[in-house]
């Protein structure tokens, strides 16, 4: 199983009426330090906060009229639990985020506040994946996994598509990897609009299991993930790998003091809220600045939620 | 000397070619805060990251051919410092930017790298203004006032122009108020456009100088202001309080308090940053919000230039 871009372009038509098309930002101070043409997709102005809510919507849109009725269920403690119940919320279908019973009492808020019902259970994989099935079990909801879907996969395709569309050929595209819905789902744009362009993914160097599965050209698993960046912490999933392999995709490391610099940078030189997962991408760029320098690269910011009190330089 | 709208006019057109054109924001759920309809001027995106930039620039492309040469000279240790190196540069001339000799030297940097000569003096208003002779003496420079010039004032006019512009009629229009060059030009620009609509102006407590002026009918002066909004400090220039007499400016006062959690809603909520001074309108219209409940209101956002380790909820 794969996807095409058939399914990237089928997923916007169906997130038309309900995702942001979000600006393309451009920053003169960015593009002096790198040496690049540089355009970012700013996901961070998207519904919730992230890229996450166009796979969720294409993933809630796309159930048929007899599936739709029981609604969705996934297991998250981040912002695919809220996209999701937002999705959910407007195909106007009950959702049941699993998440950890020791989450942050604002995540729970967020998703309750979305309409979606949270249910708790330990924080361990093997609970989170016990608890889904039973209310997939009692319920008839359909699971929609974070990232190892493909119509996650093709929903969050959908901001390369936008951004491709709007700015034409790119040298290389930049985004974050995690469990490599974004990564996979940008690849399959990039790989359409702009075949000989290169596919990047930045990834924290506590986190580096992409980078470790593409250098061993199979899937790698980390089990105690370190890294400030909370989005990036889950291992690819198998069909994102395949995705990534394909493509070619080159991962590039960075250190969380690397991330929180870039992040740093962007709030101060562009004014705007990134979350440390997304400033992965501008580490990677100074990082490995001779690798971008002279090209027109197109930027994936995937998302803007912060916690405020907890952000490092306010640690002491 | 008063200021007319076809000195905004004049400023739009001449600075154009040199200042950016903002976008205009919403928030759904700051308008289901205050339950208002909201059109955010972002001039936190403005070069030198305010609006400070706008009247800078007009007032440098004022300058007759025979006086542009000697270049201008100014006093702040802070966004028009800047705002005038930027605008000196783009016309090719000199800038001599008074300085308090304790200032931070990230200020001190900006202004020199926008090439100007920071210009260092004892920090009291009477050793500014006396340094500030000496330099126009000896150079012949133009003095650009911060506030208190008419240049000035057309040009900060020109963000509710292009706002108004673009989204048509507005019920009130709510800017930060200091010395007053933006609340005069956008009671202008507001005045010309939409006669009907309530010009409004948020002041920190601490520094409410414009509310006890306007309140008196006359002029009054704070001497130690005591606010963390520091671009709010200055007392109104003589022409500013004027104009905003002339217009029944209505001035709306803000404890710092419910300005930072103005300034965390706004990161938070609307992904972007905005500085404590431009917080302050967000603030006003919670603690007013039954003012606004139901309008149609225009909001600038005057900047965006932050002190990241400096902030408040930082400090334990």
């Amino acid at each position: 199983m794969s996807v095409t871009i058939d399914q990237v372009w089928a997923a916007a038509e169906r997130i038309a009426a309900h995702a942001h098309r979000t600006p393309v930002l451009r920053s003169r101070s960015l593009e002096a330090m790198i040496g690049a043409e540089l355009y970012f997709k700013a996901e961070n102005f998207q519904r919730v906060g992230a890229f996450k809510f166009r796979g969720a919507c294409n993933a809630v849109w796309s159930l048929s009229d007899a599936e739709a009725p029981a609604g969705v269920v996934t297991h998250s403690s981040g912002n695919h639990g809220q996209a999701l119940a937002l999705a959910a919320q407007s195909r106007g279908i009950p959702a049941y985020v699993v998440m950890p019973e020791d989450s942050a009492k604002p995540k729970l808020a967020a998703v309750r506040g979305y309409g979606a019902e949270a249910i708790l259970c330990a924080p361990s994989l093997a609970a989170r994946e016990q608890t889904c099935a039973e209310v997939q079990a009692r319920t008839g909801a359909s699971m929609i996994h974070p990232y190892a879907d493909a119509r996650i996969i093709a929903g969050q395709g959908t901001a390369a598509l936008e951004l491709l569309r709007e700015i034409g050929r790119v040298d290389q595209l930049i985004a974050p990897v995690s469990g490599g819905g974004l990564l996979a789902g940008s690849a399959i744009s990039l790989a359409a609009l702009c075949p000989s362009a290169q596919i990047v993914g930045a990834e924290p160097e506590g986190a580096n299991d992409a980078w470790q599965s593409m250098q061993a050209g199979e899937r790698r698993e980390i089990i105690r993930p370190e890294t400030i960046c909370d989005g990036l912490r889950a291992n690819l999933g198998e069909i994102n790998f395949g995705i990534l392999n394909d493509h070619h995709a080159q991962i590039l490391t960075v250190s969380d003091a690397e991330t929180i610099a870039a992040l740093r940078l962007v709030w101060e030189r562009m004014k705007i809220i990134i979350e440390p997962s997304c400033a992965t991408v501008v580490a990677a760029m100074l990082r490995y600045r001779e690798q971008f320098a002279g090209q027109r690269v197109g930027v994936i910011f995937s998302g803007g939620n912060i916690d405020l009190d907890a952000l490092p330089w306010c640690r002491g």
